[in-house]
């Protein structure tokens, strides 16, 4: 993939994300990695999607800092340091999104993990969909955004989560992260996770203390989708399944 | 109908999932049965609905083998089994409908039949909307598909439920099913069932354990509508009526 | 007004409810009575809302026969009986809407009142709208639909309710029903209903047993709009403010 | 800003309220002051948001008094006076709206402020979000309006609210105001308050006696955004992101 076939993603992935109600104004960002030439894009802070083209999106390198060359005229997301810290730690990840979306965020506001409750959510992640650990006092203060990417980092680490496996966590009081092979895989994950999670909040309505479903049925989901095994494929990670008309 | 016809209404139904609302990206399905002809067309697996047409959906024969002469050129839903299994079980179904919508598969997840709650429900389910019994970590393994499709005919065989009165089940963990006399019909009735749900799973929120409406009103309602005595027809089944326009 | 002009009335009226988004398929019926003809037109049962017209609306007499003279080729709505005991009863009500309102039936079917719990409620209805009794076996049976408008008819009698301040009731483990001086006016009801019901739903979720706000708040919303000393004036009932552009 | 630019800032926001879904036919409006022509711009009460245009907004003087010379054909929304209460005390407040969207009238119905759950929050208002004490009886009774503005007033002065920092209130069983730097930032806060009070509610719906994030973490959002520190800026004010394309 070229350097600009990955702007055109991230753009059109960033645009995706009002249509598929997943972001209110200008919460949320798509990124993308290029691993070789080391370089990330990502939404500039201030600009509405409409206005978003491959001209002004942020080109960064693995720093953070903007690439000499590149015109840049905007600033890199805010959330820039979150995407870089998970970038570095989790090697299998290409693309990031994060949002707001309403359920989703009510979840993470509510200091829980998004339990397998159903089939739906094991069609696309194997097992809980955390809510991480919330920060120190001195880790909100200083390197805010770094620490929280790192909360995610530290948490699949301890936990033993593989983030391929499990391509999404919730920061706590703040919303979700999804990510994935590339921008549109994000994306596709951020809106399913989005749903599961309206599932989730409603289910929890009726029964606050509701468990996961049996580890054999959802592995038999994920594992059918997924993996060495699978045998129901060629579905959803085509672009053109998730990618509004 | 022709088996061109066949085709066009699978095809059309299919459409009509995301334009209810009851789909999101390509979690949904509807076949429809040629029981003289002996084939099932159904959605194919991997294709957005957009694309659908009479030209690739998949033609297979009873035992879900691809039709040779035909062009089949993508494999059918994943789900096929299941659909099988209630054709060969359900001698007045002519179309099967699954969706992953919202409402009702939160009752599946919470393990719930959808109870009759009101005369919205009545005038299309006699009786509660069955949440049928878990599979044995056997059946999940071997024939997941099959099995899935056998727990309901054996649910309602063992709760003597005629599934032409109760033309919808939930599967446990997993979401719903619905079928009817063609696909418009099935269509139709998984619309119905999703705003029913939606209507039960807010209730249910404010009243955890609220009981069904009398007997004696449920079937005035589902009996004006039909059988013997229907005094209030002409509604409803109509294509016109069911198709988005 | 003219019969064509009722005919009209009803017919625009009638679409108006999908586009508000209180029916689904065909879930609901306007009417208007012209009290000096002795007419009422009515939604006939079994046709879209889109294929209705001033050519297939049903005009009936105050018995519910179809007029000798019109076409009448379809039959007025299986609700008919409904509306006609309202019209009977409630002299100050020229027109009434009938739906399966998501959140109206909600309420209907857990058996509440809707309670006022705020200014939006006191700006159009002054006191709580009734969910009123339920049928006995014998009223179920025989004439349903006459004696389901006689059901709202007795509460608003028993109770000194004037349904002309309160131009709404649910019927129990049915819908809503509002009424008002034409057509749109009995439609803006209809879509308030189901807006003040949408929050009242949402707070019972979180505090079931809820109370009403104090009397003279709601009277003072009320009295503002409607009555002699009324100076919120010019607002709401102009057919320009409900009407869908 | 001229006297004819405020009157189309005032006419857009108001035409804003309804694609953004936080008002139902007329139930909400936007004023904007003008402090040195001592002029009050605002939704005359009685015309659909379509209708409403530079020539027929209403333009009043600080006492709610017509201008001479202005043509006003209109009477002034009957909550100016409600207006001018916040207008004559919040000195840094330009222009308000006021709304009946439904999850922040969920909270006012309540009685219940709007806690900081969470960043999004945080990202906008400095603190809870307040639902202001009761009016006496007395104060219902005579100039219920401008007490209404007082109310709020009152609350934000005896808890040393800053309402350039807390830009909302509840008013209790009635519904929100919000204000700030011109209409289009009083508009942004409505949206986003609604997309809060959302959450909010079904939070509560699940644990009714949630508490607000720790203050480290709420200030860390809210002054990297605003103030002498902030570094998240070039974001969310421009009207560019506000208004809907």
């Amino acid at each position: 993939m070229t350097i600009q076939e990955l702007k055109e993603m991230v753009v059109e992935a960033n645009k995706e994300l009002p249509k598929r109600r997943v972001v209110l104004y200008s919460w949320g960002n798509v990124s993308g990695i290029d691993r070789e030439r080391e370089i990330i894009v990502i939404k500039p802070v201030g600009i509405p999607y409409e206005e978003l083209t491959v001209e002004n999106v942020s080109v960064v390198d693995f720093d953070g800092n903007k690439i000499p060359g590149e015109k840049n005229p905007l600033n890199p997301s805010v959330d820039l340091d979150i995407h870089r810290a998970l970038y570095e730690n989790f090697s299998s990840c290409n693309a990031i999104v994060h949002t707001h979306s309403t359920f989703a965020t009510v979840m993470a506001q509510l200091h829980r993990d998004v339990p397998c409750f159903g089939t739906t959510h094991a069609d696309y992640f194997a097992g809980s969909v955390p809510c991480v650990d919330a920060l120190s006092e001195e880790e909100i203060i200083h390197n805010y955004e770094w620490n929280t990417g790192m909360a995610i980092v530290k948490y699949f680490c301890e936990h033993k989560i593989d983030p391929a496996e499990v391509p999404a966590a919730l920061s706590v009081n703040h919303g979700p992260f999804t990510w994935g092979e590339d921008c549109w895989d994000a994306v596709h994950k951020a809106v399913v996770l989005e749903e599961i999670c309206k599932m989730a909040v409603h289910m929890l309505a009726i029964e606050p203390e509701w468990q996961p479903i049996p580890k054999v049925m959802s592995d038999k989901h994920y594992y059918r989708k997924h993996g060495a095994n699978a045998y129901f494929t060629n579905d959803d990670h085509g672009h053109g399944m998730v990618r509004s008309k």
